[in-house]
């Protein structure tokens, strides 16, 4: 079975879109998915950006949050023009690296997106990512914990720099590795799945 | 009928992508069709950036020519990796506006991508932009000269002032002005066409 890499970053507006669709369309097209939470921040800082470029540029933000709302609207999800902007999503990705090990990344991942972009909540908040696994019959406490332990911390620390070395500069993102071939965009995922489904 | 504005800069890659097929698409949608170039550099410079940022983030910009290629190819479009880049379009932003004026912008503005993009021409290059003219059995001396009129250049001028009025920050833009609504990038246009072609 063709393999898709979904990169994605807890803050990213474009990343709640493609979160909340992209495991159907994965299965629909017949490709595997892989979840690949990483942090965006380091990536940025390193361009020189210390926070996300919407905020920098002030015509491309008010554009990105229209652009949001219309693209929701249209696929009937929720949307809320969260703050702050960009939230910190340091914890929510060291579980979700919890959650690629035991299976319930893809739930998770969506919960987490949809508390924020959906109905407001700052996902920093530790009670809100508590919900997010409580509600998945997890143990909130337990995983809470695990997180911080130094093996998630240095797993996710790799998981970025690896994004870095594999040319990610934006979230979403989305990689075919077979032929490294990189897809840039939720707008972009339709492509990407075609493209994995190529005969080599 | 609805109207369309396709604001489009001529040393931008995704505007070549837009400005090859806007026409048959909106003309498709029923929707009018109002060409606007203008000047990303100005834009850009506001921003302070002095170069393209496709040049400034390498990751970006190796990503760029990249989707580019394959875009170009799936819509059996020649793409050639023009050089320099970005090309200084400002005598063919000039010329087009006159197009605008006289009738001939849109074979004019696809020849003038085409030389760059699908031949690897330089557009700064007069000559290029004489042939351009030439097959369009226009009398490009007397163009040539006309283009440096204080008058074009003023209305160059306006017509960028505007666009940075009017909240677009990148090419290619497309504007539903009824509601003043902006979609940016070639993978908007059916989706802006579909926007101006909603009941008010």
């Amino acid at each position: 079975m063709p393999v898709i890499e979904f990169w994605y970053d807890f803050a990213s507006t474009y990343s709640y879109l493609s979160a909340m669709r992209v495991e159907d369309e994965a299965r629909a097209s017949h490709v595997e998915l892989h979840w690949r939470p990483f942090l965006l921040g380091p990536i940025f800082q390193a361009q020189g950006w210390d926070t996300s470029p919407f905020n920098i540029y002030e015509a491309k933000g008010r554009y990105m949050w229209r652009d949001l709302e219309r693209l929701a609207l249209a696929r009937g999800l929720p949307f809320t023009r969260a703050q702050p902007f960009p939230q910190n999503g340091l914890t929510a990705a060291r579980l979700a690296l919890i959650g690629a090990e035991e299976g319930w990344i893809g739930p998770f991942t969506r919960a987490v997106f949809a508390a924020q972009f959906g109905n407001g909540a700052d996902i920093s908040d530790r009670t809100v990512l508590a919900g997010c696994l409580a509600a998945l019959d997890l143990d909130a406490n337990a995983l809470l914990a695990h997180a911080g332990d130094p093996t998630i911390k240095d797993r996710l620390r790799a998981q970025t720099e690896e994004a870095t070395e594999r040319g990610i500069f934006g979230a979403p993102s989305f990689l075919v590795a077979r032929d490294h071939q990189l897809f840039w965009g939720d707008d972009r995922l339709e492509q990407a799945l075609a493209w994995a489904r190529k005969p080599a």
